[in-house]
């Protein structure tokens, strides 16, 4: 049986338009046996670094092969190149804006072409839509077996991002909060390598210092380990320290934004 | 043909974060045929008995063998079991903690097992989503033809609800509000048989107390069987009783809230 | 290999209740291969005309033969008829209340019919709930080969919308907003035919007065063409003109509703 590929869609236009129905149109239209499943839609508009973040947490866990459209695009009809980044698990296509690659370096990046051949594009290019006129359709054709180096040229020079990154300095570490989720739980940058180097671990009492506040938290490694309406850290589902509060809502309760500074010691 | 298998999602993760979407890259990785439908993923969060609510709306419409995986779960990671329950009409996985309940005892609830055999969940089992690493494998595995018995234990203890019900008295029937709609529609657990017992039916005028007002209403057919931006109540598409304002909205109208009580009698 | 069939949702029921996946379930009781696509749940409460937009912009980009479902439906379980549009392209299922002519007619109308058969619906008819108990099960019928002449009798009446049409005088053209998207993004009715008959073209300077205010303002190709938070007009991804602001919110800027009148002139 001919294995179904998958193609993922992941962009800030909000699901109240017709933009993300369009995208699915025009993929359907050129491969009609595509599984298609949509990421998110509500990347804050025009963060790229919050829509690389989603995407980096969501692709490792779909079958090797699958198709990433992503778009988070202030530039679109600009200079900016369209771009399919090939790895060794799958494809990621989008603007050449640095969106796709932290997640195309997790898998390990293979090669990265731009998209100009007009044979793979739908007929009429419009300079505000690409999402729909270039992305779309690259991800159908490469869903259906063109080879991306049929796209174009090879790229040597992506736009790569530069996100925080955290300092361990003996017990103390310097982080940043990457993403708040729906839940209110404050996702930082800090990971298990973190810790390991400043020795915190799991079970101990730890400081946090967030903004001008100090907490005593526990480090616990479930919700549930803390009292009802309690603070406290663990690391999350996708492998990073997060706040948060028993059934309630941690970025409320402090008032933490994305982009705050995180200071974490053992206490 | 091979019989397609639907898989449901319920959850309270809402859609901004990639959560869902990993629900379903596990799914697709294991079982490639499965057809995902989302039922809802705005459940309150942590609210059990609305996730309950809708589920079981929701279930009775899907075809036999429908996969059916709910998540609102407060207690991830703690000592609640995660369960799936055979019924006559399909399955069920989500955690012990009776947001499956209504649902599955609508269809007949033939046994209920643990999950607890690792070789159908993640190699890695986080403390934070069960979702993704429990219940999706669980869901997927059911999908591909695995028995449940093959999952772990026979549950014979599970957690069950213990919802308001609703007390008819003469021609008085006490009810609560059990759900408010997207369009502000005021939906009570009074059923038919209630309305049969106190013998009111469409067409009468009817007093309804809400809170400490006393409304006259007429009992209509349909939303467009009142004067615009008039209050009615109806028999609702989920066969409860449900007050409405025709292309208005109820509920803001009369400031109504989930689980307010509703004392209805003929006028 | 048999083609797949494509059945398109539109309505204003939100996401948040079972209502969609009510829907979903019932097309996947009756034709198990459909592929179903959200084109939008988010339409304005009862707001026939957005959902007529929405679903016109939408629609041209599906492979012919889709089945277009679509229920914005004020007036569900009176007297409006449920109706079936042939077009050159597919079908269109809804309430005869104007909704789906506009991107019918884009298509070219074949016929139309009224769903009345029983034998095409669901068994028990709720008031409240076509789109469930009528609408879906029409589309998942028409998806599996039934001829739309086997619903019902012709109509040759339908409700036909009247949507605000520009006017071209001289140099100056008046048109009304019709949509703002979820970028801010302010879509006029205004497209090319106006701006050719009126003589303006891209790269123009051009004074736009909505409502007292007037806006001198640049004829841009894209976003990223004026500066970041600089406002521009420029032919939008559907063909019409909009109001933008890179990387910003045209709509909140310059407080602007769906229905001001906008009057374009060239500078």
């Amino acid at each position: 049986m001919h294995k179904k590929r998958i193609i993922t869609l992941l962009s800030d236009f909000g699901i109240k338009d017709p933009y993300v129905a369009e995208m699915k149109a025009v993929i359907l239209s050129i491969c009609q046996e595509a599984t298609i499943v949509d990421i998110s839609h509500d990347i804050k508009k025009f963060d790229i670094r919050m829509g690389a973040f989603i995407l980096a947490q969501a692709s490792p866990y779909f079958p090797e092969g699958t198709v990433h459209v992503a778009v988070v695009d202030p530039g679109v009809g600009t200079e900016r190149r369209p771009i399919i980044i090939e790895t060794k698990r799958g494809f990621y296509v989008g603007p050449d804006n640095g969106l796709l690659i932290p997640a195309a370096r997790n898998d390990g990046i293979r090669c990265i072409y731009e998209i100009a051949n007009p044979k793979y594009q739908l007929k009429t290019i419009t300079k505000t839509f690409h999402g729909r006129d270039i992305f779309s359709p690259a991800a159908a054709y490469l869903a259906s077996g063109i080879s991306p180096s049929d796209f174009g040229p090879e790229v040597h020079d992506p736009i790569t991002p530069s996100f925080a990154e955290t300092v361990v300095n003996g017990e103390k570490i310097r982080g940043e909060v990457v993403q708040i989720d729906d839940f209110g739980n404050v996702i930082t940058n800090i990971g298990l390598k973190d810790l390991n180097k400043a020795r915190i671990k799991e079970g101990m009492p730890i400081i946090m210092r967030l903004k001008s506040e100090e907490l005593r938290l526990n480090f616990c490694s479930t919700y549930g380990d803390a009292p009802k309406h309690a603070p406290l850290v663990l690391i999350g589902s996708s492998g990073l320290l997060e706040i948060a509060v028993n059934q309630g809502n941690a970025a409320k309760s402090f008032k933490i934004k994305i982009g705050d500074e995180v200071i974490l010691k053992s206490s």
